[in-house]
């Protein structure tokens, strides 16, 4: 993935292979001592990641083959892109959005990004998805960095968490966008339906904390929330639903959406 | 049905039951020679409803039972008024929507109905729903007569036809809140999504016009407009589906929401 994006002229941070502990040191010394460490396959939702500062940390992935390495970049904060493209070509790119991770895991998402527009993130999606001819959804994740550069964090070659807001927040969702792009069918329109759409996962608890109970609760108090149960047996941080909240002031649907979501905390 | 309004205060047009030709000619005769014909049961559509002009012209259904007799309401358009109510009591009232008739089947639906606010609709919308103690949702259709008052035509209990606009242009839709109500769960929020929403239906024509063959070129052309099929067999004149297109002008939602239903047309 790193090889491709940079044979696109796609900005990532400083990466590179590693087969032994000599190699992840020589990594360390030319990045300040620090590094991210990533297992190839089998990664997501922080799984498969590591905070390296010492050559032997990884010793036990090396064991089954390459890790990657990349720099700590020093971020502001996350952005997510998200494109679909149909083989034929048509493109379709929502607004970019602000993700929050909490412990790896995605914890809430602003539609569009709060601050000035910029097409930037637009514009590293559109050639991505042009340049590897992906079809269907596209999610670009993003670093944006102290001094306003964006690089490419990850690819979801799917529909995507950072996309959830789409359901609810836009005229056509990730979903049915990815249905139609891989039908090759035209296209649908990826305004925003509102000013701000903010949506906050919904991560399980302990056994025997049953969400469905909260429901009522939760629906009386936030009658214009929509709220989504994928219906997962629970176990504590996995994601089994999220809210959406829209509107036009974003400090009062941040707020909402926040409230909604935690009547389901454990 | 009648019977019930008229004990509830509710405004209905002037009405009687027929079991014979002289009650018809008795009927005609106090509202200028005319009136509307309707089957107690199994109407829909426009099918059992006549107009009557002459005492024998419901002999057929006569010799099957009572007749229903109305007087013809110089309407100036039709109005839907659609409510929910949860046992609990709690109630949801959308906001009314005109509603346009071709061959007594519901063609073309606004909403909100265009026209100064008015709160007439909304109060007997929540009289009829609980004075007849209804549980779930509840579509009051309704003449505006030619001087400005509401008299009730009929009642739906169901989510119906003038509500399906609801699924792409109001907060919660009919057929979530029908789940909602009749699981006494809090209902969700009725509000509109944009200022306007028009929804047109889509009718069957002969057998061998496939409208599945038509979905890219009127995708292509309105990719906001939200497409929905409802997988029937076609028929002429059979409600095969509709298109709903919302937004912030009326004439433009309105001319994209024809232009987009006109793409089915047999």
């Amino acid at each position: 993935m790193r090889e491709r994006l940079e044979a696109l002229g796609i900005p990532v941070p400083d990466w590179a292979t590693a087969v032994d502990a000599d190699a992840v040191a020589a990594f360390l010394a030319a990045h300040g001592g620090v590094a991210i460490a990533k297992t190839p396959r089998g990664g997501y939702d922080g799984k498969g990641v590591r905070v390296v500062r010492d050559a032997h940390a990884v010793d036990d992935w090396l064991g089954a083959g390459t890790v990657l390495l990349e720099e700590l970049v020093p971020f502001r904060r996350e952005l997510a892109q998200l494109v679909a493209r149909r083989p034929s070509g048509e493109l379709a790119v929502w607004p970019v959005v602000e993700t929050v991770q909490r412990d790896g895991v995605c914890a809430e998402v602003t539609a569009p990004a709060p601050g000035p527009d910029s097409a930037v993130a637009a514009e590293i999606g559109e050639r991505i998805a042009v340049g590897l001819g992906v079809t269907g959804v596209l999610a670009v994740e993003l670093f944006e960095t102290a001094d306003g550069r964006l690089l490419v964090n990850e690819l979801a070659m799917r529909p995507h968490n950072s996309g959830h807001w789409t359901i609810d927040g836009a005229v056509t969702s990730q979903f049915e966008q990815h249905l139609r792009a891989v039908l090759d069918l035209p296209l649908g329109d990826p305004s925003p339906r509102a000013p701000w759409s903010v949506m906050v996962n919904v991560l399980g608890g302990p056994p025997g904390a049953t969400i469905p109970d909260r429901y009522p609760a939760a629906m009386t108090a936030h009658p214009a929330v929509r709220f989504h149960d994928y219906g997962k047996a629970s176990r504590p941080g996995r994601k089994v639903g999220h809210v959406t909240a829209t509107g036009s002031s974003l400090d009062a649907v941040l707020a909402e959406a926040r409230a909604a979501a935690r009547f389901f905390d454990s």
